[in-house]
Formats: structure tokens, C-alpha cells, sequence
């Protein structure tokens, strides 16, 4: 008897009818001999209206009363799942992350999970029950509720599979895998069968919205095999795991492109050690991810340094720069978020030399410019102009799958 | 410094608007020098769209998930509220049952507070921050989330008035006190400016809906003074104490009438002891509430007893019943559900006499079957034909009140 942890998204719950078909292939696997977790998130829509339900008694809203307001969302999930799976004949009983203890840091509406208490999970089961959990939530030191930031239903899934030790976790979504790029922006991408974790990771952090990051870290972590699969299209997706047959073959498994980000350029700094640790520090004590990263020295033995953040923590991002303008008496600071960061990412590359090579190639064929490089062992990511972005994306898609 | 707890009913919070209002008011009274806890249910209509949401996916839903769905329409208000007495500059936090310690039976739908932790509501105060509580829920010795039934937010705020030892407890809610009867019933009808908590519970539990009868039961052991306020009209309201300067002038306070009871006759019963004892015992065990009772022997040595019940409660009755008849061999059962109890309450009766027969006779002039009677020390209530039970409330209000 396998234990199976299963996540459906909003979609996958956002209306009483989908909530019916997700218990009953919740029913179906219990029913093929497994003992299953099921982690929800709240019904589609419903977060980003409490969210502006909050906002329209206070545009400002303490984080830690929205994380108590959204956190609503996945309650009301996890009852009503459990009532359809009663419908249906099966024991089922629902915790939100309170009862059960998911603990986290107190970093409200972003907050970490620290760890998962199983023991009411495992009684649960051991009564025959399929445990319903609500995601994306947790609870922190003080008994504060938090919430993981978007996608965090995936990180919850993964930390439960991760806590009670499971044999896969299914991550149910309204795609039926992982592909080589967005459907949406090239009609020839094909769904993967396999991919690493380090691809996914790349990939996910790299704007394939498929998976939350987080969660990725967390299964290649505790190596939980993962499952990318449709909730209405019946195929096997894709499994997310640590390695796989032949998976050094193809030279580049996905190319992403992401949008959401602003570059941040920083001019005239003093060119000595720790500036960029000053930088950076100061960002992540405000909880702050940066993305890319490039420092470069001018003559005048001044440097500057370029960095990519979310762009919804513009505002946090330029509070802290402005400190930091002041601290390292700075030329000056400029913001852009008219830019895309398109990343090509697979194992392959470590095989197959000359990837950087040919990225570079075919985007200066197009005269598509490239503002900013960065590259990991098995990543070529390069910053271009946001209205380019899916051009590059066609045509790299056509370079490294389509020959 | 007095510490005051207040509550809100879902009509004071119907809305942003109306959120925003009641943050006023919370605020006046911290800053006329109390301490503030405030006790909110959910917005209005919230509970009934939930409720309908889930028998939509089931229509026989279990209670505890019921439960878990309903307590997050407080849980929505507690943040809201927060967010708007922030904006106006107040601190605040908010707390749902499980986070507090708000314990109860496992009566899941109408679960009974056991008893409240303070600790973290002290705290809060001492941090000199408005503390913003949910209402209508609690959470069982397993964790497991109750709620305590329709009104169940004024025992929140009761208990928890009794528990904090506070100097006072306001109900706010959309009328402005106790009247003499329904104004909606008999224009005349006058509000009081105090009265007894006897006369208070006698008349809530027989459907002046200003109060929940257990709030009142709460406030009179611990004696925690009760005001009933409205949200929206600027009045003292009335307030609810022990004892107040020449309450016995009066000699009835209110009148009431009932239409949601039913009757249930049981005839051809063996008289013999135990018999009433068996079938209430039955009832207590399934948590349904007898109101009425009325027992009676015929010539043959055959007794019956009639009773009343929630309307809300038949089915349940019946199922127990059907034991009940098997057991006792009765000879037949009768359920009435078109009976209305109309009841005169004053602490007055005890020290002016005949106010019974004052009251049967108008009703005998007016051509009025009485069909049961039930009597207690400061109560006279009778059943009715519930077509006639706007007409005796009237008929009775003239006689004591306008004359």
C-alpha cells in the first residue's frame, strides 16, 4: 500500500461540480489500494477577492489580518471536499494548518515552512480516512496564521509528501505537464514524460508557472517524487524526480520566459569589497528575492551593479536602494520594467558544448539585443526587452526542438 | 480603566461601510479610557451562503464539516475589523476560537463553551491593542472546530466578558433594547431602560430574538452587566443586571410569542414513574431542547404528555419518538407545528397577584383557545393557534402596558 499526497489548485476546486470530480479521483485512488493526503487551495477567485475585500477597508492592510482573512479560503475548501467525498462513500476529515501544526516563519503573506507536526495525519489514516489539508497556510511560533505567497499549496503539498515520508505526490493543475515552452506561445511544445529537479527548479523559478519553486526545493530536498498531471485531461504528465534514463540526451529540456521582473541598476558605487554584500543583504533582511546578477567595473574605478527583482516588491526594493544610495553615496539608481528574462535550461548542457553559443546566435540574427547574461551549470538566462520576449522564445524553440 | 466587550451582530457588519462604522465606535470606547474587547460575527449572509454551499455538495453534511466551513465567515470579520481600526489609527489584533482557546462540547452546530483561555487577549490588552475576537466558534478537546448555533456570538462575548472579569458587556445590534413586545407586533410597545436577567432569559428563550438565551444565562452567573445597544440608532439601550431601584413596580416587563415550536402529544401511556423521565432523557441524549411540558391522566389509567420542541429539531424528534412509542407501547403520537407560545414575563408577578387570570381572561374574551399552560415563578406562557398570536400579544400589551 503505496501513501499518496495529491494537490489540486483553484481551478481544479472552483466550483461545487469540480469539487465533486476531484473527490472522486481522490476516491479512486484510495479505492486502488493507497492511503491518500489531499491538499487544496482555496476555490478559483476567491483569494483575490478577500484580498480586495481587505483593501477596500484599508488600502494598507496589516499583513498578518490578510494572512487571517485569506487564509479563509482554503478552510472553506478542505470542508467542502470532505463533505463531497462523504457524498461518495468514503471516510474523509479535513485540518486546516493550525490543527495540524504547519509550522513557519512569522514572515506574513511569504512566510517558510519550518515543519509539519503528522501526528493527526497519520491517526487519520490509520482510520481509514483520506486526510484533507488545507494548503498554502501555516501557523507561526506565536500561534499567528501565515500564509506561504502564491503557489505555496504546492509547497505544502510537497513538505506533507516530504513529513510523511510518501511515495509521490501529484500535483493536479489545469496543465497536463511539463512542457519545453508555454503552449500558449509555441504551438510545437511537447510535453516532457521526465525532467530532473534542478531543470524544474530552473525552469519554475525561471517563470514556468507549472510549479511553485519552493516546492521543488522541497522534493529534490527530501527526494519525493513529483507528478505534474492534468485535472481534466486523463495522461500520465510529467514526473519530476531526481534522475532519469538517458536524460543527459537532449541538449536543453525547456525555455521560459518571465516577465514579472524589473531590473534595478545601481551606477557610481565605490569598486572595494562588500559593496554588493551591503546591497544584498540590506534586500534580503526585507525578504526580497533577487534574480539575476551582474557587476561590472568602469574606468573611473567605480562600479555599477545590475539585479532583477519581482516586480511586486518594487516598492519594498526601492525603499531599501534608497539607503543604500545614501550609504554608498551612489551616482544613481534607475528602474526597468519593461524587460523579460528568457532562460533555456537542461542537464544536456553539461554534455553538449556551445549552448550559450547558439542562444547568443540565433537572438543576435534577429537583432533581438541582450541587456544582461547569466548562466548556472545547467541555465542560460539573458534579460531582453519585455515585447521581444516571445519571439526569442519561438525562435530558441525552433533552434534546440523543431530541427 | 474599565475593560468593556462589545459585540457586533452580522447586520452591524454587513459590509465595508458598516465594518468601517463599527471601527469608529470601538475606537470611542478605547479612547474614553477603556480597554476594548470586541467580539464580531460573520458578515450578514455569510453563514446562510456557506450552509447552502455546502448542502450543495452534500445535502446531508457532516457537522464537523459544517463547522469547519461556517467559522470562517467570523474568521473574514475578525481581519476586516482589524484592518479598519488600523486605518483609523488604533492597534489591533485579531483572534479566531483556536488560536485563544475558546473550548466546547463536541456538540458539533451547537456546541456549549467549556471555557476560555485569556492569556493571549491580556496580553494583547496590555500591549494596549483592541482585540478583535470571533464570534459563534470554539474548538473541541481534540481540536476539532464547533460552532454554538444561531446567537451563538452573544455567549462568545458573554463568556468571554465573564472570564476577563469585565466591568461590562454591550450587544450591539439592529434594534436599539428590550421593548415591552415586538414594535414590529404592537406599535405602543415601549423600550425598557433596565431589567432583570430572570426576566431577560424568560423572555429570550420564548422568542424576543434581542438576546440569546444562553448569553443570558452566562451573564447572570458570572453577574457580567449586559447592554443591549443598537449599532445604528444612538440610544443607552437597555440594560440587563441583577437587580435594579423598584423593579417590582411593574408587574409584567415584556411579552413574547414563539412561532418556531412544535407540539408533540404522546397518548395512551402507561402512569407509571419513569415514564416522563425515559422520553426527556431520550430527547437530552440527541441535545434537542424541550420548552413546554404538559403531562395528564385520562380515566383508564392511561396518561399522555405533550411537549414542545424547535421546529428545527422535528426530525430528530421524531426519530426518538418512534423509540419511545415502541418502548412504551403508546397508543399515539401527534405532532402540531401551527401553535404559537405567547408568554407575559415581570418579576412584578410575584408580589401582584392574579396576573394568570388576568391573562386568560382577555384571552377568553377574545374568543382565544388556550390549549396548553405553563407557569413559573415571574412566566405565565400559553399555547395558541399560531393565527391568533399576534392578536394576544396585542390584546395583552393593552392590558398591561396601556392602560
Amino acid at each position: 500500500m503505496a501513501l499518496i499526497v495529491q494537490k489540486f489548485g483553484g481551478t481544479s476546486v472552483g466550483d461545487v461540480e469540480r469539487i465533486k470530480n476531484v473527490a472522486k479521483k481522490v476516491i479512486a485512488t484510495k479505492r486502488a489500494g493507497n492511503d491518500v493526503v489531499v491538499v487544496v487551495s482555496a476555490m478559483s477567485g476567491t483569494t483575490d477577492y478577500l484580498i480586495n475585500l481587505g483593501k477596500q477597508v484599508n488600502p494598507n492592510p496589516s499583513k498578518r489580518e490578510m494572512d487571517m482573512l485569506v487564509s479563509t479560503g482554503e478552510q472553506v475548501t478542505i470542508a467542502l471536499l470532505s463533505m463531497a467525498i462523504h457524498y461518495f462513500g468514503e471516510d474523509a476529515i479535513s485540518y486546516n494548518a493550525l490543527q495540524i501544526g504547519i509550522k513557519t516563519t512569522s514572515d506574513f503573506t511569504k512566510a517558510k515552512i519550518l515543519g509539519i507536526n503528522t501526528e493527526k495525519i497519520v491517526e487519520s489514516l490509520k482510520q481509514n480516512k483520506i486526510v484533507v489539508v488545507a494548503g498554502f497556510q501555516g501557523v507561526d511560533e506565536e500561534g499567528n496564521i501565515t500564509t506561504l505567497g502564491r503557489g505555496g499549496s504546492d509547497t505544502t503539498a510537497v513538505a506533507l509528501a516530504a513529513a510523511l515520508k510518501a511515495d509521490r505526490c501529484d500535483i493536479y493543475t489545469d496543465v497536463d505537464g511539463v512542457y519545453t515552452a508555454d503552449p500558449r506561445i509555441v504551438k510545437e511544445a511537447k510535453r516532457l514524460d521526465y525532467i530532473t529537479y534542478d531543470e524544474m527548479l530552473e525552469l519554475a523559478s525561471m517563470g514556468a508557472k507549472v510549479l511553485h519553486d519552493r516546492s521543488v526545493i522541497f522534493a529534490m530536498k527530501y527526494n519525493v517524487p513529483l507528478r505534474v498531471v492534468s485535472t481534466f485531461v486523463e495522461n500520465k504528465g510529467t514526473l519530476v524526480v531526481k534522475e532519469y534514463k538517458n536524460m543527459e540526451d537532449l541538449v536543453i529540456t525547456g525555455i521560459s520566459q518571465k516577465l514579472d521582473e524589473t531590473r534595478v541598476n545601481i551606477a557610481g558605487i565605490p569598486d572595494r569589497p562588500g559593496v554588493a554584500a551591503l546591497i544584498f543583504k540590506k534586500l534580503a533582511e526585507k525578504n526580497i528575492n533577487v534574480n539575476m546578477i551582474v557587476q561590472s567595473v568602469g574606468k573611473d574605478s567605480k562600479s555599477q551593479i545590475s539585479f532583477t527583482v519581482m516586480t511586486n516588491d518594487l516598492n519594498d526594493t526601492k525603499e531599501v536602494m534608497e539607503e543604500v544610495k545614501e550609504e554608498l553615496n551612489a551616482e544613481s539608481i534607475s528602474y526597468d520594467s519593461d524587460i523579460a528574462i528568457v532562460s533555456v535550461v537542461g542537464i544536456g548542457m553539461k554534455v553538449h558544448a556551445g549552448v550559450a553559443s547558439r542562444v547568443f546566435d540565433i537572438l543576435a540574427k534577429a537583432n533581438i539585443n541582450i541587456e544582461m547574461i547569466s548562466t548556472s551549470e545547467i541555465k542560460i538566462s539573458v534579460v531582453i526587452r519585455k515585447e521581444r520576449a516571445s519571439e526569442a522564445v519561438k525562435l530558441l524553440h525552433k533552434e534546440f526542438f523543431e530541427k
